[in-house]
């Protein structure tokens, strides 16, 4: 299925180019339109361009095929080779003597909400760099605003040159009973989500654990999916290749873009698996995954490259798809093997191959002129017989986007957050938490250390300073710079009544101020990390009123904001403003003391309930190795790892 | 989909086997058992049956793998490799030491009526072969009782072994306007059909220049196809690779099986579709089609090898695809490539490779025992983990088959024919038609000349003798075999009013007496060649007496008679007793003097109008370059070659 275009508004700053601009053909579906290409390839009816005298890159043989025209009608190729009798009187010409023909890049699994821009936003970055179609798990979103707002990116997505198919969303909550979330999905919803248009399989199965455990809820999932004659794609993030991964694939689970070594990938290629390569912003596992198959002579036919995460920053200095194929090419990938990766295997992979994935006749002409391969840089783009992108600039205009309510008004607190409600309090009756050492008193409290751009925390117990209020007599427990400790909070805001988890937090090196962000996996609550109080209560009152973001606070003043409105996960802003914001709030973090790399995600990640093995959510503290909720304060254990 | 399996009898006669046959394992719809599957991966619940030791042909990444266990459950693949843990006390065990593990044969394009028996009795004789599934075109049977032909043959698959899929016939009749076939075969079918549980897409669109010439029936008819998400198979049979194909190809439709030259596969690979390679027992194509992929380093995803006709004694002596594979490995393909175009790539074409193609998890257990790859020969046949042929034998029991009247009784004569409904008269008034030379009156006649093992024919006019009827003074042509000359009759026989037409053939040797078949491309009308009136008559009658089949008659007795009482195509014997009846059929007609190899395709090819160069129907000659009807005499044209 080609998502059908509506009508889009022109307006205005149209770039002239060589090939005109003064009627934009759209793609029809292939069924309507089968006797106008016939008659466009036999020359009866003319091309509406030929493309001439490329180097084809030709992904159904794996050759080069040189000096080849590619004909052109109702954005959809019908004729590869020499396209002399097609050409008429408004016919329009594009040479492309110098130039490889490379299919549009089609990434297989990517969250949009990772770049902190809307669909549209993210069309206009990526598709400059040569990617044509995505197929998104709209997972933050689903989150938040649940089906509808699953409906809202889908529906944004078919008014765009960028093809976009979506799979619906697997696992929200991530962790059900112990997280808070905006919505739940369930099996009746995914039944629903496969009727719609543009919905083309099951968004990746996390929940690995209830899958080989034979749970009935996500094996009812799973159901739906494959009765709709859809593709389920798979999550399987841990390094075993055995039993597990053959139970997973058992269940009907199609792909995973999980491998991090080589015999991750190469365990996947031989089960009949397709392997999603991923080269993201923060997870760069092409070098590795790569060698399963340029160490072995093993068949590519089922290895896919894709980014899943690409922070604004990344696209707007490296780019996209492109990118990764440039890796793997880098890694000692054949070039058009690695094109392959990105272009006609993902089409199989979802079924998609009569529409998407090489330049033959039939398929959708969305083409890219390269000059050379390996680099990757992507100098004109055409898709659907459009050229719409040319040496890194969108050349057409896209539909303006606007958010309902719903999206843009989704952070809910029940009333505006005070100091008070960020004070870990000793529980009272339980003095003897606290024991004397020198003039003070000290207490044992769990933390959730971080490690540097890793997905992991430790479980650690740290010995903190006992304070007493005067006034109340109440003791507590403070961060302390000093111990590289801060104070973490995850306020739920979905509907604002659902508590507050507080806890501790060890590694991010504040000596001052507070940050927060709406972006906080994956119920995406309102997540703060803090070294004072006041500045916690300040920082996620912003973002309140902001409708959520990112933000940076010291001294009740705010340092820097990313502003993301749009279910508190995404700007209304282009991508290249994004990033620049971001770029100021990475300033602000490293002024309130924080020095590592990449430390958004790294918070982003501390709500996560399932990866190990500390986490905190609106419930509290979660040990994610035993799956329950643990206290701040734990006599018992005595060993204290800082 | 796979086709639900509903009970079948179990009989007499089971043979004792290394695996157990107690319980009778069907494969199930993958959506339905997925925790069961993976509960037996993970050794919570225990396998059926693991086949252990063997070495793997695993056809996803083109390796052979050593000495790996496959553990079954519920009809379907769960583990690849160690299987131990799956072992448990029910459990059977089968020894694949030294053994390959292939997985099942699938036939992208195969006519079951060719091999003259039911859809069962195909079954019986090529799951020993290894083929565990075909993707039939019914083709025939749709020309002699339309829609309701091609529901009986997918009903009968739905309850075998072997996984029938279909493809609904596209080109009912193949002429309109120049036959009477049975039936007519729509759009508005096409949109039903696509909707029948085991049609998986539109069968070979043969009317290629409807398509190029943007014929709104037949594109109508792929748009159906296309609407419903299905597959379009093609044939486009001319050798022809430019504008005409890439046209084709443009019209959606996404494979074809009448490539006969290496340029012909070639372009097809190319231009991104399937190119099926065929092997059958009229066209041995595999040699030079091979050639596209041997003697290139083309990507051989898209590339199939079928057997679109088989004649019972080909199956009976040479096997089915397993005898394609042997072929192209013959011709110099890896056994792997080979085989992979014989499992995935047919699965990938036809978008069931998530239940076939491949053994891996999730997938039926449909695998090959076979000792060496190059032969393939194959010893033990599992399907949906049941051994269900072992060295050539079926093992297993297959449902009784039962047709309706409908298809038992489908030859219909308005009257018992006589000889003089063969006299082929001089039109009265059209004296000066006959010249004389010497003693005798001759006559040039037009004649059907056929070329020994080849699908043309000439159109050539002959100069024949005069006869008189001393009593009524009409004048008329007989046969003559000093010119070679037999007469062909073609007698309407669905609804038995729409007359009879009456022409010459030359080239088959006859001598004397008559021979008939209801198998008579493709509108299977009552198809008569002879030397002699009262013999055809003859001939005739007692094939509408037996409800269709092949015949030789002389003097009035019957020297050999292959019935074929279902639809007129099939037998309801098993193949290797209808072959021997065709070696009986094709010794009478050497008896009768034919001399030609593979004589009765050429038969029975005599009235299909869309083959050139001229042809007979029931509504008379068609001169099928002109596409026109002629006349048999014609004494404007001066020209005899004959």
């Amino acid at each position: 299925m080609t998502p059908c275009r509506k009508e889009r508004p022109v307006g205005r700053g149209l770039r002239a180019n060589d090939i005109g601009l003064v009627s934009i053909v759209r793609c029809q579906n292939l069924s309507e339109i089968t006797r106008h290409l016939v008659a466009a390839a036999m020359g009866r009816d003319k091309a509406d361009l030929v493309i001439k005298g490329g180097d084809l890159v030709n992904v159904n043989t794996a050759e080069i095929i040189s000096g080849v025209d590619v004909a052109i009608k109702h954005g959809r190729v019908v004729l590869v080779g020499d396209a002399a009798h097609t050409i008429g009187e408004g016919t329009r010409i594009l040479d492309a003597t110098g130039y490889y023909l490379v299919p549009g890049l089609l990434d297989g699994h990517v969250h949009v909400e990772s770049s902190m821009v809307t669909v549209t936003e993210f069309a206009r970055a990526v598709l400059p760099c040569g990617t044509t179609g995505i197929f998104m798990d709209p997972h933050e979103i689903a989150n938040v605003l649940g089906v509808e707002g699953v409906k809202l990116m889908v529906n944004e997505g078919r008014g765009l040159p960028l093809k976009v198919y979506a799979t619906m969303p697997s696992c929200v909550p991530a962790a059900p009973g112990f997280e808070d979330a905006g919505a739940a999905i369930g099996p009746e919803d995914i039944r629903e989500a496969m009727r719609w248009e543009g919905i083309i399989g099951l968004g990746e199965m996390m929940n690995f654990p209830g899958v080989l455990a034979g749970d009935e809820f996500v094996h009812a999932e799973i159901a739906e999916t494959l009765r709709a004659g859809k593709v389920v794609t798979g999550h399987y993030s841990i390094p075993e290749t055995g039993t597990g991964l053959q139970a997973y694939i058992a269940a009907g689970i199609a792909s995973c873009h999980e491998s991090t070594r080589k015999e991750d990938a190469l365990a996947r290629l031989r089960l009949g698996m397709y392997a999603k390569m991923r080269e993201g912003s923060a997870w760069h596992d092409v070098k590795a995954t790569i060698k399963s198959v340029t160490e072995t002579k093993v068949d590519t036919r089922h290895a896919i490259l894709v980014t899943d995460d690409m922070h604004p920053d990344t696209l707007v200095t490296l780019g996209h798809l492109n990118h990764v194929v440039r890796r793997a090419i880098e890694e000692g990938m054949d070039p058009i093997r690695a094109i392959q990766m990105a272009t006609i295997n993902v089409a199989d992979c979802f079924g998609v191959s009569r529409d998407l994935g090489s330049i033959s006749p039939g398929r959708c002409a969305d083409i890219l002129l390269v000059r050379d391969l390996a680099g990757m840089r992507v100098e004109k783009v055409i898709v659907d017989g459009e050229l719409v992108a040319e040496n890194g600039e969108l050349l057409v205009p896209l539909p303006d986007v606007t958010y309902p309510e719903l999206a843009t008004h989704s952070v809910h607190l029940a009333r505006p957050l005070r100091a008070e409600d960020f004070i870990i309090r000793i529980p009272a009756g339980e003095a003897n938490l606290a024991r004397k050492k020198g003039n003070s008193h000290f207490t044992t409290v769990r933390a959730i250390e971080v490690i540097e751009a890793k997905v992991g925390t430790r479980h650690v117990l740290v010995q903190l300073p006992v304070e007493s209020n005067p006034g109340t007599g109440e003791r507590g427990v403070s961060a302390s710079a000093e111990h590289d400790i801060a104070k973490v909070a995850v306020i739920e805001r979905h509907r604002g009544d659902k508590g507050i988890g507080l806890g501790f937090v060890k590694g991010f090196g504040f000596k001052e101020g507070a940050v927060a962000s709406t972006v906080a996996h994956d119920s995406h609550n309102l997540l703060v990390v803090g070294m004072a109080d006041d500045d916690m209560a300040f920082a996620a009152n912003t973002l309140a009123k902001c409708g959520g973001g990112m933000v940076a606070v010291s001294h009740g003043e705010v340092l820097a904001l990313v502003p993301l409105p749009i279910a508190g996960l995404m700007s209304d802003r282009p991508v290249r403003e994004v990033a620049r914001q971001v770029e100021e709030l990475e300033a602000a973090w490293r002024r309130l003391g924080c020095r590592l790399v990449s430390p958004f995600m790294t918070m982003a990640l501390l709500s996560l309930p399932v990866l190990p093995e500390l986490r905190i959510t609106n419930r509290g503290l979660v040990d994610t190795v035993a799956f329950k909720f643990v206290d701040v304060f734990n006599p018992e254990v005595e060993v204290v790892r800082a």
